[in-house]
C-alpha cells in the first residue's frame, strides 16, 4: 500500500513531462516518420550540440577524489567555479558558500520552497508561470501557489502592482505567504525584466515580509537587441541587500544540458543555506558530472564564446519562427529571451474557455501531431494562448508551424462551412504522409 | 526565516558525514601530515581506483540524446543494463520497469520510506543499523524508526524473532508500522543473511501486514569463503512472491563510486513504482553519468572481473585488519562482507554507558586523530562497540589501528596508575610527529 501523499503525487504527473514523452516516443523524421510528432513543447536548446560535443566526449581527467564522497551540496572546486561564473552574471561577488548544488533547477526550487514554507503556506507567483512550478515548488514541499494574474492587454508583463495586490489579498484572507517566486527572464513569456521593475518587486515583497525566489535559468539566453539580462542579485536591484532574494540557476537551458540535472540555489541567508544543504543531501548530484562542468567553467574563454554563439543562434531561430508565425497569420507576444513564443490562438477557440483551449490542444497534438503546450498549464489568466518552443532545427520548427497553420486553416474552413461533418484533413497531410499512419503511431496516447 | 521542518533537518546533520568531513579536511599523509586524520569512519572502497580509472577517464561516446531530457527515473537503456546486472545478482528476472533510479541509495531509501509511510508512521529496523537510516529513511519522509535490538551475545545476528517481537510490541502500543528495513549484507556488522533467515523475515513482515525494504548496497562485496550473497528477491527467498519486498542498490560500495550518486529502487509493486517515479522527479540523476555506467555494465566480462578482483582485495584487507586487531588484543565480530569491522572496546569504557562510549570516541578522534564511529550512531543496543572501516590502503589501516591501540594502552596504563594526572601520550606519537601539531590541525572541531 502506498502512502496518501505519495499516491497524490503520483496522480499528478507534470503535464509538460507527459506531453514530452508522448512526443519523443515517435519523433518526426522527414524520411522515416513523416507523420511523427514535432516536439515544440519542450523548452530544450537543440541548437548547440555541435559546440558541446567535443568537450563532452573528450577524455576526462578524473581522479579518485572526484569519485569519492564529497560535500553533498556540491564539491568545493565546483562551487568555486560556479561562483566565479555567477559573479560575472550577477555583477556581484558570489560566495561559493552561498551556493547549494542539487539535482537540477527542479531540485533547487523544491529545496527553497521546503526551506521557506511549512506545508500549507503559500508562494505568490505572477501568472502565467512556468508550468512545472506546480510540481517543483509544491509537490514535496507541501507549499501552495497563489497565482497573481498579469494582463494580456499589457503583453503579460509582470508588474509590482499585481504582486502587491496578491500579497495584500492573501493577508486579508488570512493566508500565510512566505515568498514571491518568478522566472526572469520570463517563461512562458520571455520578457527580460528591467532592473527598476525587479527592484520594485523586491521592495513590495520585503514590505510584505516575504522572501523572493527568482528562477534565472534563462539568464544567458537573452537574444533581444535592446536589453541585457540583469540578475535579481545585481547591485542595481539588490542595493538594499535585503538578504531575502534567493536565485536559482542551472545548466539545462543556457548550456543546453538538461539531462545533466545540475541546479544551484544561491542565497545570502546563512540559515537558508544551512537548511538547503541539509535538503541537498537527498538530491545530491554526480561528482563525475560536477567535474566535467567544473573544467568547462574553468575555461572562461570557451564559455564566453559558447554563450555568445548560443545567443546568436537562439536569436536567429526566434526571428525565423516569428517570421513563420507572422506569415501564417498567427499572432504572438514579441520577446527578448528564452526558447519559446507565446502564441495567441484565441481566434481559433470555439468559445473563450479553457475547455475550448483543451479541445484545440488535443487537436493540435492528435491531428497535427505537434506538441505545443496550452496556456492552462501555465495558469494563463486568459484562454487561447499556447507556448511554442523554437530552439530546434529550422526544418522541424517550420514543419510544426506549417502543420498548426494547416489545422487552424481547416478549422476555419469547416467552421465557415458549418454544415460539413467531414473530418478535417490532417494538418501536415501531403502526398508522402498519409493520415492513416496516425493509427500506427507508437506514442502513448 | 526558515520553515520549522527545514530548521529541524538542518539541526541534525548526519553524524557520519560530519565526522567524515572533519577527517577529510586534514588527512593523514606519512610525509606531509603525519598527525593528520586517519579516516576509518567512512565506508568507502578505496582499493579499486586503479581498475576504474581507465574506464572513467576514457573518451565518452555521448550523443546529444544522452544530454537531453530523459525519463527522470533513469534512461531506458540504463535501466535495461541495470536490470540485466541485477538479474544476475538476484537470480530472478528483473524488469527494467520495476527500477527507479535516483540520487544515490540515500535517495532510494528516502523514496521508498516516503512511498510506504505517511508522516508519523513507523519502520522497524534491527539494531545496530546503518547510521544514515536515521536521516535517509526519516529526514524528508517524516517516518520514524523503531529499533529492534539484536543481541551482542549472538554476534549481532538478525533473527526473525526480534522483528516479530518489535512488530507485535508496536501493534500493542497502537503504532502504525508500514515496513521492516534492513541491510543485507549487514552494516555495521557485515553478516550475510542466509536465505532461510531472509525467508522467515519476509514471512514475519507479511504476517504483520508490512512491507520489507532490503538495502543490498554491499551485494557484491562478500569476501567470506563459506557463504555467498543471496538477494531478498532471490526465488529461494521470495518464492511466495509477496510483492512486498523492495530492494535498493547502488554504485557507491560495490563499484567504489559513492560520488556518482546513482541508486536504484527495485520493486515489483506497480503502485509503489508509480509513486517512486513521481518522487524520482525531485532527485533525478545525471544522464552523463548514467551513460558512463550504462556502457560499463554493458561490458559484462569487465564487470565480472572487476567485482571478483574487488572481492579478493576486500578479503585481503579484511584479513589484514583483523590480524592487526587480534595482535593488538582488540576483539571484534568476524564477518563475511562489507567494508567494516565491529570492534569491541567495552573493556576500555570507564563505565558501561553511552556517555562513556562518547568519551572514548572523542579521545580516539581528538587525541589519536582516528575517525571510527561509535556504536551509538548505529543504535547499538550495547555501549562500547565501534565501526572501523578497513577498505583503505594497508599502511593507513595499520597506522589507524596502531594509534587506537596506543591510545587504549595509555588509557589502561593511566587507569592502573590512577593517581597520575599527566596527559596521556598521543597514541601515534613518534619522533617526527609532535603532539603539539594537533593545535594547528585544520579539521573542523
Amino acid at each position: 500500500m502506498v502512502s496518501r501523499r505519495a499516491a497524490a503525487l503520483a496522480a499528478q504527473p507534470p503535464a509538460i513531462a507527459v506531453a514530452h514523452f508522448r512526443a519523443e516516443a515517435y519523433p518526426y523524421d522527414a524520411r522515416l516518420r513523416p507523420d511523427g510528432y514535432i516536439n515544440l513543447g519542450t523548452a530544450e536548446n537543440r541548437l548547440v550540440w555541435d559546440l558541446l560535443a567535443p568537450r563532452l566526449t573528450a577524455r576526462r581527467p578524473l581522479t579518485a577524489a572526484d569519485t569519492h564522497y564529497g560535500p553533498l551540496h556540491g564539491a568545493d572546486a565546483f562551487r568555486r567555479e560556479l561562483a566565479g561564473f555567477l559573479t560575472g552574471i550577477c555583477r556581484t561577488e558570489i560566495d561559493p558558500d552561498h551556493l547549494v548544488v542539487v539535482s537540477g533547477v527542479t531540485g533547487a526550487l523544491d529545496v527553497i520552497a521546503t526551506v521557506l514554507c511549512d506545508p500549507g503556506e503559500a508562494i505568490v507567483v505572477p501568472a502565467p508561470y512556468y508550468s512545472a512550478f506546480d510540481v517543483d515548488l509544491v509537490g514535496r514541499s507541501g507549499a501552495r501557489l497563489l497565482p497573481a494574474p498579469v494582463r494580456a492587454d499589457q503583453d503579460f508583463q509582470v508588474t509590482p502592482d499585481v504582486l502587491d495586490e496578491a500579497l495584500a489579498g492573501a493577508r486579508a484572507r488570512g493566508v500565510t505567504v512566505r515568498a514571491v517566486a518568478l522566472a526572469s527572464p520570463g517563461n512562458p513569456v520571455g520578457h527580460v525584466l528591467p532592473p527598476r521593475v525587479l527592484r520594485e518587486i523586491v521592495a513590495v515583497a520585503v514590505r510584505h515580509g516575504v522572501d523572493v525566489v527568482v528562477d534565472e535559468i534563462y539568464a544567458n539566453s537573452v537574444f533581444g537587441d535592446n536589453s541585457g539580462f540583469v540578475s535579481a542579485l545585481d547591485p542595481e536591484v539588490e542595493a538594499a541587500g535585503t538578504g531575502r532574494v534567493h536565485v536559482v540557476w542551472g545548466f539545462a537551458k543556457d548550456f543546453g544540458l538538461p539531462g545533466l540535472k545540475i541546479g544551484v540555489l544561491c542565497s545570502p541567508d546563512p540559515q537558508v543555506c544551512a537548511a538547503a544543504r541539509a535538503l541537498a543531501y537527498f538530491a545530491a548530484t554526480s561528482t563525475d558530472t560536477q567535474a566535467l562542468l567544473r573544467d568547462l567553467l574553468a575555461d572562461r574563454e570557451w564559455v564566453t564564446g559558447f554563450l555568445a554563439e548560443s545567443r546568436r543562434r537562439l536569436g536567429r531561430a526566434y526571428r525565423s519562427a516569428a517570421g513563420l508565425l507572422t506569415a501564417a497569420g498567427l499572432p504572438f507576444v514579441p520577446v527578448e529571451a528564452g526558447f519559446s513564443l507565446w502564441v495567441d490562438l484565441r481566434g481559433w477557440l470555439t468559445e473563450p474557455t479553457f475547455a475550448a483551449e483543451d479541445e484545440l490542444w488535443a487537436r493540435i497534438l492528435d491531428e497535427a501531431h505537434v506538441n505545443v503546450l496550452p496556456g492552462r498549464l501555465f495558469a494563463s489568466p486568459d484562454p487561447g494562448w499556447f507556448r511554442l518552443c523554437f530552439a530546434a532545427a529550422p526544418a522541424v520548427v517550420s514543419q510544426g508551424v506549417d502543420r498548426i497553420a494547416r489545422l487552424l486553416g481547416s478549422l476555419r474552413a469547416s467552421a465557415s462551412a458549418s454544415a460539413s461533418v467531414a473530418e478535417p484533413e490532417p494538418a501536415f497531410a501531403s502526398g508522402s504522409a498519409p493520415g492513416r499512419r496516425y493509427e500506427r503511431a507508437e506514442g502513448p496516447r
